[in-house]
């Protein structure tokens, strides 16, 4: 119910129409706005730069297990939502568990292939310091207990994959696919309804590592390069469920956008970035800015970037990709090929994002901020 | 019977003599000279290198198959040794077929995990255009008949697993191995012997790929490129016999060196390089090196350049080492660990060289030429 009336509030709020009304209409700019849906396990800048744009319209966020279970997902998107004041968005919950892969299965492969730096939902300890918090280890059906509270906001009664399916077929060619995590839902949709990927206008995903090199010297960029120095082509979103990662690769998107970890190393949630779009931001987002943790690499956020400004990238290649599903050192791992090497088995040809302008990509963020302050000085 | 006056020839010319003897009499400094053994599939300038310096004996060579079949490889060494005027140094015949990979099986690999760049002997027409020569194709026991006329030199009677195994007996904690080829004779000496890691000084071997990257900016760099850009972790000479590197790799060398691509990138075997070593060098051998094609990395001669000048390396970690051996599309790719995630299945740390210094290797180079020239001066 709640997810009904928040999408009639969205289109309330953004001024939107069927497509045949709004061409006979005078169409205001509004209109040209891209529609997004977010696929994400976390509520943090990313979800901010796409929600506070003028540029895109998220129409629903779907969550799905990764560094957290999904129902923690779930709370952290619907708080995030509701602190911001965007109630009208509506949250769609995703898959618990990944198609084989499992918390178990993870620890057997680490005592024959080697221990992981990181695994997300199925985390418990660091193998050496690092400057990054530690997680609190969770069962996948917890109770949920954020520590900045609960939501009162309620989670769409529809489950994920169908919402993204539902949502394509409303609106066939139009909508962006933002993911920026595993990718168990996409997966899932594909396999319900093999139109699926057609349907979509685009999916941007971040995920993937080619040939990442650490770019920035300090403290928290040397903790994050342990990820990929020794397993350069693994990167966590995609390995977390390696099958998925393949039927996505393999399923007929339009338009198919990966930013993986190689664009990333150059960038850093810095606290200055932080005040800075804390100032420029609504009071709400900016109070939910500053209590971020800083010194992350700007993963997700060079996905929404791209969406909003192209023009940050400086690098790209156009490649075929797919992920190693064989349990074995590589289980998850990134495959690509140029043209003329590929198998030829299905895998499809993806635009790689290698690197970006982090100043660039920086006042795209501040600016995705002010764009916000302007609406909610009318709206909120 | 070659192979036993080859050896006494050595004896003699490098004015060695028993152990005890030596340390006995008023030992001259060539005493201190580090005994070294090459395991390769060609002959190149790393072999010239170790066989013109000062500072070290080589007393043999092993041969196996790689780039090309072994029979050929052997043949390639003889006459190489015979051009420059080395009958002394004795060459035994390595394997002909890795333990396990097979060029069918490498045919059938393609068809699921895509094309290879190169093969080695098993390599028939190139994907793309490429400035490298395209190398003709032969069958494993196709008589050899080199383009430079064959060698009136005879290859020893021993199998080269077998001669490593009674040198490393007789020279015990004394020799270096000079590993330019797949691993599969070391890996058979080990399995027929198991003491004989264990007794070799060092093993520094070229082959693996951690994380490597195009330096210069030329068409050759270029081309080489493709071989590791989506397969990074991939190197040719481990990945032709994978369980072969395996083995290598936990075997109990007391010192393990290793040099994969990564520091080759900055290298390059250009006219120049050929042209001052070749001015350097005593007649025979700069002839010798002004016929050699340039363009490629300097992928063994940093191997050779780290034992005769240890101070070329610029940046190294000691991780532990392993070689992928499921047959899937990382088949033959280097693993690596930092101290603390290795699986402790009996991988073995080693030191690998992650980056030189370009310019003092091409130095090291040209003065083992040039100290060539001046032992030539005195004994050929």
């Amino acid at each position: 119910m709640r997810r009904v009336l928040g999408a009639l509030a969205l289109l309330v709020s953004a001024g939107l129409a069927p497509l045949a009304a709004v061409q006979a209409a005078d169409a205001p700019p509004q209109t040209e706005r891209r529609k997004v849906i977010i696929e994400d396990e976390g509520f943090a800048l990313m979800h901010l730069m796409l929600l506070e744009s003028d540029k895109v319209d998220v129409i629903g966020i779907t969550t799905v297990s990764g560094d957290v279970w999904a129902n923690r997902a779930t709370a952290l998107a619907l708080r995030g939502l509701e602190t911001i004041g965007r109630e009208d968005v509506p949250v769609a919950e995703g898959a618990t568990f990944p198609l084989l892969n499992s918390e178990e299965k993870t620890r057997r492969w680490e005592a024959l292939y080697g221990k992981l730096v990181w695994k997300g939902a199925w985390m418990r300890q660091w193998v050496e310091p690092t400057e990054q918090s530690t997680p609190s280890y969770h069962g996948p059906f917890d109770p949920v207990n954020l520590p900045e509270g609960n939501p009162k906001l309620r989670k769409s009664d529809e489950i994920a994959a169908n919402f993204l399916i539902r949502m394509v077929h409303k609106y066939p060619g139009q909508i962006t696919l933002v993911a920026c995590g595993p990718m168990t839902n996409l997966a899932l949709a594909q396999k319900l309804d093999p139109q699926f990927a057609s349907l979509v206008k685009e999916l941007v995903y971040m995920g993937g590592s080619f040939n990442p090199h650490q770019v920035l010297d300090n403290r928290s960029a040397a903790d994050f390069a342990r990820e990929f120095e020794n397993l350069p082509r693994r990167e966590f979103n995609m390995a977390f469920d390696p099958e998925a990662s393949s039927i996505v690769s393999h399923a007929p998107w339009p338009r198919l956008t990966v930013v993986p970890v190689d664009p990333s190393t150059a960038t850093q949630r810095s606290p200055e970035l932080l005040a800075r779009m804390a100032k420029a931001a609504p009071p709400r987002v900016g109070a939910f800015i500053a209590a971020l943790e800083p010194g992350f690499p700007l993963w997700d956020e060079i996905a929404a970037g791209y969406v909003l400004d192209p023009g940050i990238v400086t690098k790209a290649d156009d490649l075929y990709v797919d992920y190693d599903t064989q349990f074995g050192p590589n289980y998850g791992a990134t495959l690509s090929w140029r043209e003329g090497y590929q198998p030829g088995l299905g895998e499809r040809k993806a635009h790689v994002v290698l690197a970006i302008d982090p100043r660039r990509l920086e006042a795209d963020m501040v600016e995705a901020m002010r764009e916000g302050a302007q609406k909610g000085a009318g709206q909120r």
